[in-house]
């Protein structure tokens, strides 16, 4: 929703406090750049206080030769001069109807439709957004106007504080601002003689890399309105001179450089990155243009705001009289991280205190409570509840998935009898799936098979089952077991819902059960008596495998195997079990973590991406006390030797802490529950597996005849096309959803935002975080509704 | 430098502006306190403002029954009621002589002082520390309160601000507060009944765990002295009654919980975190008791605040009346992170910055401002100036070094003729150095020989040669060739100077260079010749191998093998060449990189650690053109299939730009250049070669009988002790330093703090940041020296 156009300069101007001269200094800005012939719009989006006292008097007032040019506008205005969230409510007492409280949105799409208006109605011109009070001050629905402002992300002037304490107001609204994401192209303040706060700050600020202009005070108020008048207009006549010089002048100046140097930096990115950069996962023979380029100016909420240079694309709709920047819907969640939305203000907040606390401190042997708390919590409430006794911090989810690795070969390499020779730990061999994918480090490869990922040093170590997997396929939900099966076991078994399908332990007695069983036993029997390499742990992705192409498993087969690898007439020790939940755990299905719906503890298991909401790298190994028992002794050559030096970076422990706090308040929360009531079979009860995404939607796209299948639990839904299946390297997908990527433009399926979306192969997923609003969600839906049936129409 | 005392609790209190009654509810507070028996100290670092109109006053004047308890305190006096800083420029004006401006050490140290004092004149009480103006008013040295402040890390008490606007100053200052690492443990306002912002920052606060308490507004002020002496006691004295009831005695009630549930937390946690952590590196059976468990409860500058439960230790001289905080150096630099000390503001805000802004944003075939421009620098400025051409993010050191690997594999691959079979592409060998270390991750590992890290899946890929080593053995510089090199070669050979060892562009003439380069040559023939594995890649971590015991190596042997690597008469195309610069680059060694030193370009080379300055884990691996090439093309499959779901996330890349942007800063300035002209040959110019640590200390250590060598360069000093050479289990640098991690409490060598260090085997290494006082490090010089001197003395 970010706003930024190419012919219309916009600043919004805060005050480091109420009464710092916000509106004689943006009634300044507003004459000077009027007199410079730009057409200029003053926007008061709130004003509070009595009318004929109105901030825009004097830009009212002023007669300069261009007085045509300049607009002024306020959009909601009440009587009494307090904080807009009181003026609202003591307007909606003192009426005798009760006056509405916008809300942030109708608020926010108020200004903005003032924003676009303007952008249309000048070839070029400068707009001043005047905000009410401080930083920080509430607007009408109560939230503080840094918040509330945040979408939008306007450049901004701050008006320092010239009096006793303003050095203080104005480095705090500062940095109020700079934990928002703000850009702050000035600080703008009174020459007072006395406090001479300019001084300090301009040399504060300077070596922040920030420009403070400072202007001459206005006269004192006088009691006579007439002569208040006078005075003010001969100070607004000498500071806004009309010779064009002056203090007021160049600040014009200067904010017409930002905007000029913000733009072109904006234009020379995808040059330069295409020119620096070596991106992860991509060909870079393949996206050599510069519109293949996303340029990311800055995200909030789902969405990237995404510049698109208008000049260097001529075939797209975009002019110049549209935002340069558009809203994309973050359907990848930033490759699989995001949780809350980007920018929460607490996460930024939490990363900012443990810096400000700690910094990074070393790890071993020591301890510091932003990492302690989070070992407590995820032990002893979170995933690990029950059965884990350790937390093993690292950076991120390979990483992660090496230490469990780690952990369960030495386990069972330190119970195996008699003991092994080194060539025999070299090449101890893993239990898994086809499709499995635990990191790119080469030891996480390692516990997988040959893949479209292999590189060089690859060396797959052990043996991985062909798995059932899930699905809807015209509208029925399904299981369907591999060719491998005996053919005496049906290839699909139906279920009339995702209770019935994800009962594990109820399924558990069943013939398919059976069938697993016998089949899992044998082979397994098979591979143990070839003898080529010792079988010495299970590693699973519990119930969806997402870089091997977003696999559902039957999660029925993955129960068994967990019981098999435990069986001690088929191994002489139980195999130590890891679930990698990097991907599916801390609710990105819905569910905190699959051990309570598979019943089966693991030994270890490991964490990630969501744990920091979606900010930056951290991840934890879970292990039993089993395992940890398995180091513990005398020679420090027997313990854990892995261990990054950013290990349990107070950072990102803090940040996971406050995140784990704010996904615990939104579990009983209404949004949750809506979605489920609907997945449930009897439309009052709530599921327990469920998705935020709509099962008439699901079932609609399941049924198109270019989709083979689609699947969706918590916050993912997938679809798999049909035809193409060249695997990774199809880009099937991804060419059948390109449109889906900017603003639809043709009347009869507009949209107000893009989506950003991610392929495996052909297979396109859709991912939203724990909070996004039905709303957002239903307009996806119709987007990749509208998009797919048509490009399913197109195949008929 | 954090002070707390379990007898007396102490509070600081800031104001959320100037004029907001500070001193008002700090009167109340120490009045209450006073009537509930507590002694009480009121402390008022700075004054301003003419003397009869102290702040003191009403203390002062306060005559309840346990006046005789409270004691008032001010230490630094100015007439003008302006800011500090202005007040001391403006009492030097005034006076004959020039008054002196207090510098903030001198401020904190008489704060401290008091404080010590006072802990120490009473069994239990209350202190309550009044600051001036708001929460980033400049104190007298200019520096803001917040950052002037935040050694002594005191827990916070928030006046709000009650008028129009207050919201904001208030959430602001909480803020900045929260931005330095302060634990803020109350707001406390006014309740003015119009604008009613007690409401709005009760709840607003309450949601942010942290407790809003209001209190009656004070009566407005009369012009009458006496009258108005009369109303404000009545007033205080309705405010705090003797009934021992009210607000402020419930504000008293929660600062006392908060107090004894920061002391509590503190104590348990040893325990806790021995129940629920796994320590990397750690041998657990080893440390296993409470004692053994390093308590940071803060740190700053180079320096951890740690808690030492006073009870837990009886063998301590800590008794009741000393801080249960103590300073420890922190002198592994947080595991060789630390590179501008902890919790820089600077950094902590260029992390809130992005995460406000971003949060994380998916980077494949995407781009967003702080990974762009680390990444422009990094190739154009930085490291890899005249050689790199693409910049790839990763988390930490050992994933860069994995994405190392796999580019120089993958390289070496595409150029192979005939092309390999899959088994000789799993098998290829890196040549490397023994002691060589560049990660955990088991790819990383592969690149190793054996050694006491590997694990069950560690299979060494290569050949490793053992290295000429430099030190200082008895005051001499010297290289030690090692004794599988022809007995013809001398087995030392003496250097005048660091500038004439590291010349290796001059050495390369050399009879030694001679003799490297038939060795080598020798060696790879009989490798190559027994044909078991095709060598594909060079990788050195330059100059010295952290984790392999601190081995500094010669680098015209590693130069020698670079050039020999691309020798087409040995090898068929020229060996990608790979610097891990994780640990030696961004000037740990005083260097940016080694390779101007090398004067020899890698192919590869790889960042990490300081790359943040101590705060989060991201990692770069820079590659020529070569190796990009290798992997550009037209099918997807052929791309570099590695990715981090948080790759270059903007928090990362944002600290890392700001750190270089501080380095850059020091690196002309006086401490660098004196320490340069220290370890220069003439005393006159300054040596690109060179150590923050002093030449004769060094010296000095390396005479001591129980030391076998001593190096040092740049940030580093290593110290190899004689005698045990058990490797990395050796607990004998461990035991000889045990005395040095504690506070010196014996009068003859009294030390302001401990030192935390780490050791490697029988090494012990020691490490500052980058900008870590002159002062500093001589104590920490005359500590290591009187330490070891005495275990020498021991010995003989």
């Amino acid at each position: 929703m970010s706003h930024l156009y190419r012919h219309l300069r916009i600043h919004q101007v805060f005050g480091a406090n109420t009464d710092v001269g916000k509106t004689i200094v943006t009634t300044a800005l507003v004459r000077a750049s009027a007199l410079k012939n730009n057409a200029v719009f003053y926007l008061k989006p709130i004003s509070t206080g009595p009318l004929h006292d109105a901030d825009d008097k004097h830009v009212k007032r002023f007669a300069g030769p261009n007085q045509s040019l300049v607009e002024t506008q306020c959009l909601f205005r009440y009587d009494e001069p307090v904080s807009p969230h009181l003026a609202v409510k003591m307007a909606s007492r003192a009426s005798e109807n009760a006056v509405t409280v916008p809300s942030d949105r109708t608020f926010l799409n108020s200004v903005a439709q003032y924003v676009r208006s303007c952008a249309r109605k000048c070839p070029a011109g400068h707009m001043y957004i005047e905000t009410a009070g401080g930083v920080h001050s509430p607007t009408l629905a109560g939230t503080t106007q840094l918040d509330s402002y945040r979408p939008l992300l306007f450049p901004t002037v701050l008006v320092g504080d010239s009096k006793l304490g303003g050095i203080s107001s104005t480095i705090s609204s500062y940095e109020s601002l700079l934990l928002r994401g703000y850009a702050i192209d000035a600080v703008i303040l009174f020459r007072d003689h006395y406090y001479r706060n300019y001084e300090y700050l301009s040399s504060y600020f300077a070596t922040r890399g920030l420009r403070v202009l400072s202007l001459d005070p206005p006269p004192p108020r006088l009691d006579n309105h007439a002569q208040n008048a006078e005075i003010t207009e001969a100070y607004y006549a000498k500071l806004v001179p009309g010779g064009l010089d002056g203090d007021i002048f160049e600040a014009v100046r200067h904010l017409d450089d930002c905007h000029t140097r913000r733009i072109e930096e904006l234009d020379t990115m995808p040059r330069r990155t295409l020119d620096t950069v070596w991106w992860p996962f991509v060909q870079h023979g393949l996206v050599n243009s510069e519109t293949d380029v996303t340029v990311i100016d800055s995200a909030w909420g789902d969405f990237f705001s995404v510049y698109e240079r208008a000049s260097g694309s001529p075939s797209k709709t975009i002019s110049n009289q549209n935002s340069l920047l558009s809203p994309q819907f973050d359907s990848s969640a930033s490759w699989w991280t995001q949780t809350l939305g980007h920018s929460t203000p607490s996460l930024a907040l939490a990363a900012a205190s443990a810096a400000g606390r700690y910094g990074h401190v070393i790890f071993p042997e020591a301890t510091h409570l932003p990492a302690l708390k989070l070992a407590e919590h995820l032990v002893n409430e979170g995933p690990g509840k029950g059965w884990a006794s350790r937390a093993f911090f690292s950076d991120n989810g390979s990483t992660g998935t090496e230490v469990a690795l780690k952990m369960a070969l030495r386990a069972f390499s330190a119970e195996a009898v008699p003991a092994m020779t080194p060539v025999e730990k070299q090449n101890l061999g893993v239990i898994g799936l086809k499709g499995s994918y635990h990191g790119d480090t080469i030891g996480a490869m390692d516990a997988t098979k040959e893949s479209t990922y292999s590189c060089e040093w690859h060396r797959p170590k052990g043996f991985w089952f062909d798995p059932p997997t899930v699905s809807i396929k015209r509208g029925k939900l399904a299981v369907s077991v591999s060719n491998l099966m005996p053919t005496s076991v049906p290839s699909t078994h139906h279920f009339n819902s995702l209770d019935a399908l994800y009962d594990v332990e109820g399924r558990l007695s069943s013939s398919l059960a059976e069938a697993y069983r016998l089949f899992a036993r044998q082979t397994l029997q098979a591979f143990i008596c070839a003898k080529e390499q010792k079988l010495a742990a299970l590693m699973l992705e519990p119930i969806v495998m997402g870089a091997g192409g977003m696999i559902f498993v039957d999660p029925l087969f993955q129960r068994v195997l967990v019981d098999l690898v435990r069986d001690v007439s088929l191994f002489s020790t139980p195999l130590p079990v890891i679930y990698d939940e990097v991907f599916t755990g801390l609710y990105r299905l819905g569910l905190e973590s699959a051990i309570p719906l598979l019943k089966a503890n693991p030994d270890i298991s490991v964490y990630a991406k969501m744990l920091t909401g979606g900010t930056l790298p951290l991840a934890v190994t879970l292990a039993s006390d089993r395992i940890f028992q398995a180091f513990n002794g005398e020679s420090k050559a027997d313990a854990l030797l892995h261990g990054h030096s950013y290990t349990a970076h107070p950072i990102g422990c803090q940040v996971a802490n406050e995140t784990l706090k704010l996904i615990g308040g939104l579990l009983q929360k209404e949004p949750w529950k809506a979605a489920q009531i609907k997945w449930s079979t009897d439309a009052k009860s709530r599921s327990t597996i469920w998705s935020f995404w709509e099962p008439s939607f699901a079932h609609a796209v399941s049924h198109l005849d270019i989709v083979e299948e689609v699947m969706t639990l918590g916050t993912v839904f997938t679809v798999k096309f049909n035809g193409d299946n060249t695997g990774y390297a199809s880009h099937c997908a991804r060419e059948l959803l390109r449109s889906i990527k900017g603003v639809a433009d043709d009347g009869s399926r507009s949209s107000t935002f893009g989506i950003h979306f991610r392929t495996l192969g052909n297979t396109a997923y859709f991912m939203t975080s724990l909070n996004t609003p039905r709303e957002v969600i239903e307009e996806v839906e119709n987007r990749i509704w509208v998009t797919l049936d048509a490009q399913n129409k197109g195949k008929l």
